[in-house]
């Protein structure tokens, strides 16, 4: 068969690839991200690019409009490769390089900054490095070396029953003489086993790591972690390279049952993993040798997908996910590159659609030993709602729609660099926006739609159903089909040479999303039968969460009207959890713990959930004692 | 480089190999077996080949004739590969086929044929399978399906804290919805643990399989066990592949030592066994994932060497393995084709000559049990002694030389067919000999070499120093340099064109080997304050044991004077106790037990074992009182 080279623009990233293969998976292959929310089915109409030069052949989906078509673009999941080709990705299509990802770096964690958090824990590692200096075997005493391990583990730390990995006794008799019977042993914890997993000769113990890793549908995140210290010594993230297979779980998932679709994206995957990893150790000079475990968190999907366990059955009705929770895995076995002997431990989930990842919320911000109630909010494509105290944790999930992710939005767009974050409307109408990067405008951002949604409400642009009031005598305001819409940019100003507007449709996508949320609080909140007003604390985490502003989203009814200062910002609370896991064995305890003490709720099944959201199909809300302060503000 | 067909004759089995390779390691990869004690060393000279056309280069090592070199002989091991090739393997060196092995085929052994030796067990293999029917998940109960998995085996079969192998999680969503979540799952139980091994769609418990294995240094056995009747269905046999690298142990591990040794061992060792299940299954239309299990037991240095760790401190005084008990290995692991989720189970061992193949004898035949004290004999080239009962368990081995198999006898060979196994020798003092197979004599086996020696010293050929008579007018016997010699048949009559005859110094070494063995035995019944008369029972196993003549061996002073209705054969001790430790899990329990109590003497550090061993270099014995029914007959 033919190949030939593919050059992707900007970047110029180049690949070599098979004549007839579609430029999404070239694309993919050349480890170019590009939008394709629906994976490649050709539905989405996302993985717009343009042809420099090259002959290709191409559908016709009907996603692109005639103007589109006449300037070069195609549709790079529906079009193949029949010569070699340039081919430009551009600014719409492209998923923005890293500087967002690295502008949203925590600061390095201490033990005493997650205190604040957390109220008790100790420095104690799910595994441990213990130095022994053994006695060298003689004819009086000429017990094997296994044994001899073994009975001084257990005469000297009181380790017993040890299960011992074959790659020890490997070199078991090499590296006890070495340096005179003098090694280190890396014993690995979990919840009823000890396991002997390393020996190296000599005393290591000051030089022992862990990775936590946050593995995200969109991106994922990675910190090395000094187990002596407590510490966090390096911080690295990507975007997901499953990325081009689909923008949420939903369709991963699809993506997965199609051929070897569930082998190429836990390719995808661990290709990012393995890439964090080495930028982790490059960044500290730190060998992998000394990294004796991995700690993973994320969704259900995600964690089904980097083992390669089919997750057909978390989409299928009754969505039942194949585990909740496994015991460390050899990382060796999954191909991620850290070493022979390392580990991989999965923070537990509680169901398909309540992940590794709010576990590790949960374990991190410490609600589950608690009286306080509080309300934990993870929000994206798939928003997730924890309501407990150390009595008791509820969970539900909300499919809210990619709206929050600037997903389904005419002008939407991840929270990259030109995306409109705020923006404010004075009295002639004419908008002021904030863009991120304040650079040109490109589109609208998850936060950004709340934002402008608040302020078309408050300005009294939109009514509460989320209309567009009609002779308001603005240019801004214009009917394009059977809809209205607000122009934010003119195409002059904008960077893609087209007006950005927000539409009804656009805001009543938002209305679902934000319903959607605030029915499965309420319906958390009146299973226990208590008010809103009795949560003491609303913990926002999740990428959305980190920009959100508090006031806007009650504005909108999507977050319950409290106090200003119940809210916290937990950041990722999904590395939180996975570093402490990391550091402590009690914590890591406990996470497994909180997974199966955790009551979830199908709302789906539930019928109270339906009437809630009905309910909340409004701005702010059908109910206007749920928001007096909203109601007073827009009433002005 | 250049490659050459070496085509090997009789058996016409023909291999390509690349130019410079040597003529034996062409023999091994051909899967033709060639004599080589020491392992191609170029210094037992037994690896004799004759080249019938083509090309070499070959090293004057000393260990040829000036007569074998005229007729065409070479020494394998030091012969380079020149040019494609024909070549004989003479009679006197080839490892004969397999019939003999075929012979030693046990009955099949049924439950109630073990307990005549093993006084009670119930048959509960230590993998079993158990057939669930669970009910399949709602909305109102879409518990993930591990945990619904694991739950009902909690509550149906009281089976906790299982770990599950990723294999079943792998497997499992689809496997439930396969049979309407009637499901069989495989558990594996070891020491301290309980684990999910497999599972399979519908009602599988009929078919549940495993084979037990005793892997000789020359030989291999498997047994194919069906553990729902406890019954063996199938059994076979072959030589190691590693005979061609050495004869015994010690060779193998000087092998080991060089280069790719080890690796190369691990290969043969592995291709013997996959062969032997081939055949297991084939012989009954059994499929391969039918077998859960497989219980392998050897000596130390096998097991080191199957496993491809360092033999390297087995052979170095204090003599430390590196282990003597390993939990449970997955097959996959070790190359050994079974299938993709079975267990390796290792029978323990006791000390570096003191292997799990004892073990498991002491396991197979109950001594541990009893109250009476039993002598456990295990006799090849290395000889292990196991004195005991239920109070307390002695262990010593004895470096016999391999005398005993034949081995560093002038026309030593193994008890193949036309091994000289008998001898009786009239009053002209000419012989009468019986050969196995009733085929002209080749040589003289190990049973042979102590019922010739015995028969010498009864018809008062050699005195008890092993001299030979002076003037007893016979041609049989005659000097060749300063030895006398015996001739037991003469060039004409034999197959191999030459006289076969018995030296002093085959008389010396059979006389250290049975002194080395006897002294083992006088230091354990005197460490614990006995003498023989005390013992009940003498239990010969291992492949000489299974032929030798008692009363014979009793004249030599090879085995203690005792009453010969006190000795019992085993045969293959160790394919019992590995049979009875897949069929019991109470018995596989009591294996670790037996190995980790049993006390072994390091003879070599023992200083009376020195005084013994001097006192036992004479026919039968220094100490006239210890066989005194011997010394009548040979006073006669």
């Amino acid at each position: 068969m033919k190949r030939y080279q593919v050059t992707f623009f900007p970047n110029k990233l180049n690949i070599e690839v098979p004549e007839n293969e579609n430029i999404l998976k070239a694309a993919q292959m050349a480890g170019v991200y590009v939008s394709a929310s629906c994976g490649g089915e050709t539905t989405c109409g996302k993985c717009k690019i343009v042809i420099k030069e090259g002959i290709v052949e191409t559908e016709n989906t009907g996603k692109l409009s005639q103007e589109e078509i006449d300037r070069g673009y195609y549709l790079a999941c529906a079009t193949k490769i029949k010569s070699d080709l340039d081919v430009l990705i551009p600014v719409e299509s492209r998923i923005s390089d890293r500087e967002i990802l690295e502008k949203k770096k925590e600061l390095l964690l201490y033990p005493e900054s997650l205190k604040h958090l957390i109220k008790d824990w100790t420095l104690k590692p799910i595994v441990q490095k213990y130095f022994l200096e053994l006695l060298a075997p003689d004819l009086q005493n000429n017990l094997n070396d296994l044994d001899r391990l073994l009975l001084f583990l257990e005469k000297e730390h009181k380790l017993k029953d040890i299960e011992v990995d074959f790659l020890v006794v490997e070199r078991l008799s090499k590296v006890f003489r070495q340096d005179g019977f003098k090694v280190t042993v890396t014993i690995l914890y979990a919840v009823k086993q000890i396991k002997l997993i390393y020996i190296e000769p000599g005393d290591t113990t000051k030089e022992h790591y862990s990775i936590a890793l946050d593995i995200g549908t969109t991106s994922v995140y990675g910190q090395l972690i000094d187990l002596n210290k407590g510490r966090v010594v390096s911080q690295s993230s990507d975007y997901n390279a499953q990325i081009s297979c689909g923008e949420d779980v939903i369709t991963r998932i699809v993506y997965a049952l199609k051929g070897k679709g569930a082998e190429e994206l836990q390719g995808l995957v661990v290709k990012t993993i393995n890439k964090i990893v080495i930028e982790l150790l490059k960044d500290t000079e730190i060998e992998g040798d000394k990294v004796s475990h991995i700690v993973v968190s994320g969704n259900t999907t995600m964690i089904h997908l980097l083992l390669n366990v089919d997750p057909r059955y978390i989409r299928e009705a009754p969505y039942v996910p194949t585990f909740n929770s496994l015991g460390p895995l050899k990382t060796l076995d999954f191909n991620l590159d850290i070493n022979n002997y390392a580990y991989m431990y999965l923070m537990p989930s509680v169901a398909s659609y309540i992940g590794g990842d709010i576990t590790s919320g949960i374990l991190g911000t410490g609600i589950y030993d608690e009286d306080k109630l509080t309300l934990y909010i993870d929000v994206g494509t798939n928003g997730e709602i924890v309501l407990g105290n150390k009595e008791m944790l509820l969970s539900a999930s909300c499919s809210a729609g990619p709206a929050f992710e600037g997903g389904t939005i005419k002008h939407g767009m991840r929270a990259t660099k030109g995306a409109i974050e705020e923006v404010y409307i004075d009295k002639t109408l004419e908008p002021k926006l904030v863009t991120i990067g304040k650079e040109k405008p490109k589109g609208i951002c998850g936060t950004g739609l709340i934002n402008i949604v608040a302020e078309l409400l408050e300005k009294g642009v939109i009514d509460q159903g989320g209309k567009f009031h009609q002779g308001l005598g603005s240019n801004r305001i214009r009917k394009e089909g059977n809809f209205y819409e607000y122009v934010l940019c003119f195409a002059k100003d904008s960077a893609i040479d087209r007006d950005i507007v927000i539409t009804e449709v656009d805001i009543d996508n938002l209305i679902r999303a934000k319903g959607a949320m605030y029915a499965g609080m309420s319906v958390l909140v009146a299973y226990i039968g208590i008010s809103f007003a009795d949560i003491s604390r609303v913990i926002i985490a999740g990428n959305l969460g980190e920009n959100i502003d508090i006031k806007r989203a009650i504005t909108i009814g999507f977050l319950p009207e409290l106090p200003l200062d119940r809210f916290t910002f937990v950041g990722n609370g999904s590395l939180l959890g996975a570093r402490l896991f990391s550091l402590s064995q009690e914590k890591s305890k406990k996470a497994y713990e909180i997974a199966s003490h955790m009551i979830n709720f199908e709302l789906s099944s539930y019928n109270k959930f339906m009437d809630e959201y009905m309910a909340a199909l409004f701005i702010p809300h059908t109910n206007d004692t749920r928001f007096p302060e909203v109601m007073k503000r827009i009433k002005i």
